[in-house]
């Protein structure tokens, strides 16, 4: 942040964290996408990119747009920094468009000159004062009803980005668009280098929320009124049926097909913020240190002659000999091992496990017990995350934990929970805490599978540290 | 075995199993080498070299030499086929001189007539009947006084392997020894291998009791005095502290460089039995079957355009792309990565593991408990090794399993035991066993830690399988 300068209190920060995808597999999976994940530094991409916020819009003016299935991820990685209304849910995911539409409408009717940065939850910025930089030229533009892009400067020949090609300069560093480019093949992203006129297309925007609508009545016109019809309800308890109702009938399509490509009112500020979408593990190597070898390592790995090579443990050892140009990954229940130059081909091999019955290794690992079933999501110095599944009556047994507390949050069913001599329901996207030492039981009194996520807080998190009271399976421990 | 044909009753085997060696790390363990261990197939190296010897001798006959720190994994591994005495403990390993030389002078005293089979007990045979051909045409010059090594027609220019060099035929496969000769280089192998006298060196020989003695009277007399001091204690209780006494001043020495070499009386079976001393990881594309690729897959593994890579995985998925020419092993805690063609630097890269303070990755998992620590040291359907450790005056809870039953063996230290209404103590060398459902406590009550083995045996061998009826660290479970 710029010392002294005041932020624009119109400007609200919309983050986009929809995305699955399984190109950071084994370490993500389709449950557990890359937003959510660690993969650079101590934060996850989500929690750096609210983070990476601070200089540019107050905590209150954060809206994360996501899926019904992704909620309650982001409610837990947002839970210390943004207020819980912060999230916006989706019934379901439909691309870019609808999701950035309804933001639109919710933001023009809290405030009719709200201005929206659109952003993607899962890149990386190294240079923040560029980036905020970039956002103040972009404002007056946006102020005066363009939609912004944010392009790039190459440092790269890059096959794996889209580009902007910039035309007309409307002022310093912002330009007119003069077209989207697809992902060129490798001889003409050798070109666009040349040509200083192509950027990287960030996938960030500036608008003002009423521009955007405008630009949605005149390019998209169904969606326009899938949402205008509803505008009434937004805001009030109405909102989640209606949302129900929308999503039950519109199309998925991006916000960049549907209208950026389509407007004539597309500017583009050109800057140089150290961007990376972190497409893939060989992303990393654009983005984090590496050492004389030209290798990066994070995590446990003890390496013989290794050369620009990427290693990324998440708490076994990776020992190797003479790796030239490799990927290795190693997570809990799978080690991935594949050339640099191939890692876009991961999505392939995620296929190949589908096809020969591995799908487990597509979903965070899990373990059966008679209760029902939990997997680990993450482990860490300190924490746990679980995700647990309760059969129909299942009752897990009354216990108390010495060293560790626990936050549950419900996902789907209905939880009866007892905690200390309390006994309550909690419902789904309603949770409880559980402090160490106070006995407590968790109950699923209903008919349907009771899932929850569990995170487990304290300075030792070993299953020995369960004191059992009652156990309906038989046992003394779970 | 050549069905209907008599064993000689007086060929005994001498199995040697002290050898140590990390190899096969990560699969192999300081304390845990490969002998031990389900490289090939469904057995372990050591049960595959017992199980060799079905049609060659008698069970009785059969004597495996180790050394005290690895008598208990051997005794385990052999519970089911041999006698409890087939063990023969060398308090340190000395190399094969003394370990040879103790057996003769055992074995003469038994049987002044026994020929002794002498083999490793971590190489692979894949022709069993050409294997039992070779030792039938050694035994008539066994008999006559000689020492009959077993030399393998090479079928490629190895440099990991000594050779033979035959001289003058005696009879039909039979020759006299010309020279034994280190391992090779690239060059001299190629022309070791146009040259048919030069045969590889299996490490397998074939003498009397009587006749060893001799050689070594001759040409290792220290050893000789040694061990012809305390003949008589042999056999007896006194045996024990005999050897003891004896291996404090013994020098490590082979007894292909102490006798071998030196001898006038060496003669060597020339033969091809499909020999290999599974000397690396790599060693495994002499030996198993390959896919259509060239590789070999053992274990939960997927890949994608692998070629002539070796995939071994102790459970958990390896998944790759593009591989060629590489091993890969996973384990439970740690995961190798290396081109075959650079196996032989595992050692190193060992080495590096104890320079960098990963010494823990060259011993099996340990997890620690309140009461010590233990490690799985192997894990299969149907059953679990377990080495713990329990400090000095530490007491286990009161417990009781339903699926499984365990087998206990001491290995230093003194346990005492609770069993259903009856307590005891056990020694170190001594085992007992806790079949299911009986109520049971293990305690040390001693001064130095307690050690043992465990093996749990059952369909279930989850860690909720253990009702707790007492536990001093204030858990109701371990």
């Amino acid at each position: 942040m710029i010392p002294g300068r005041k932020t624009n209190k119109n400007l609200h920060a919309v983050i986009m964290a929809g995305g699955k995808g399984t190109r950071f597999w084994p370490l993500s999976r389709e449950t557990f996408p890359k937003q959510f994940l660690k993969i650079i530094g101590e934060k996850t991409l989500l929690e750096s990119t609210i983070e990476r916020l601070r200089g540019v819009t107050q905590p209150e003016n954060i809206l994360i747009v996501t899926t019904a299935g992704q909620s309650e991820l982001v409610r837990w990685q947002t839970k210390e920094t943004l207020a819980p209304d912060c999230i916006l849910v989706e019934p379901e995911g439909r691309n870019t468009a609808p999701a950035i539409s309804l933001a639109a409408f919710k933001k023009r009717k809290e405030n009719k000159d709200a201005l929206m940065l659109v952003l993607p939850s899962d890149h990386h910025i190294t240079h923040l004062e560029a980036f905020e930089a970039a956002i103040n030229e972009a404002v007056a533009a946006a102020e005066a009803g363009n939609l912004v892009t944010f392009g790039v400067i190459p440092d790269r020949p890059e096959t794996g980005y889209g580009y902007i090609k910039s035309g007309k300069p409307v002022r310093k560093n912002v330009f007119r668009v003069e077209s989207f480019v697809e992902k060129p093949d490798a001889r003409r992203a050798r070109a666009f280098l040349k040509d200083k006129s192509y950027l990287w297309n960030s996938g960030i925007f500036l608008f003002k929320a009423q521009t955007m609508i405008n630009e949605i009545k005149k390019y998209m016109p169904d969606l326009y009124k899938a949402f205008s019809g509803i505008e009434k309800q937004l805001g009030t308890d109405q909102e989640t049926a209606a949302l129900e109702s929308v999503y039950s009938r519109i199309e998925a399509d991006s916000i960049d097909y549907g209208v950026l490509e389509k407007s004539k009112r597309v500017f583009v500020v050109r800057s140089d913020f150290g961007w990376s979408d972190v497409g893939s593990w060989s992303a990393l190597g654009e983005i984090m240190e590496k050492d004389e070898a030209g290798n990066i390592v994070l995590g446990n790995s003890v390496n013989m002659d290794a050369e620009g090579s990427i290693f990324f443990s998440s708490g076994r050892l990776i020992a190797s000999i003479g790796l030239k140009d490799m990927v290795v990954v190693d997570t809990s229940d799978a080690t991935l091992i594949c050339p640099r130059e191939r890692v876009q081909e991961v999505k392939n091999l995620v296929d190949k496990l589908k096809e020969t019955g591995k799908q487990e290794y597509l979903m965070p690992k899990t373990e059966e017990r008679p209760w029902g079933h939990f997997a680990v999501l993450e482990k860490g110095p300190g924490y746990q995350i679980k995700h647990i599944c309760l059969k129909p009556k299942a009752r897990l047994s009354l216990q108390m934990h010495n060293h560790r507390s626990e936050h549950w949050i419900v996902v789907s069913g209905i939880a009866k929970v007892q905690k200390g001599e309390e006994v309550f329901y909690i419902n789904k996207n309603e949770s409880t805490y559980i402090p160490n030492t106070v006995k407590h039981r968790l109950e699923n009194p209903g008919m349907i599978p009771l899932k929850i996520i569990e995170i487990q807080s304290g300075e030792h998190l070993g299953e020995d540290d369960i004191i059992r009271f009652d156990d309906i399976y038989g046992r003394t421990k779970h």
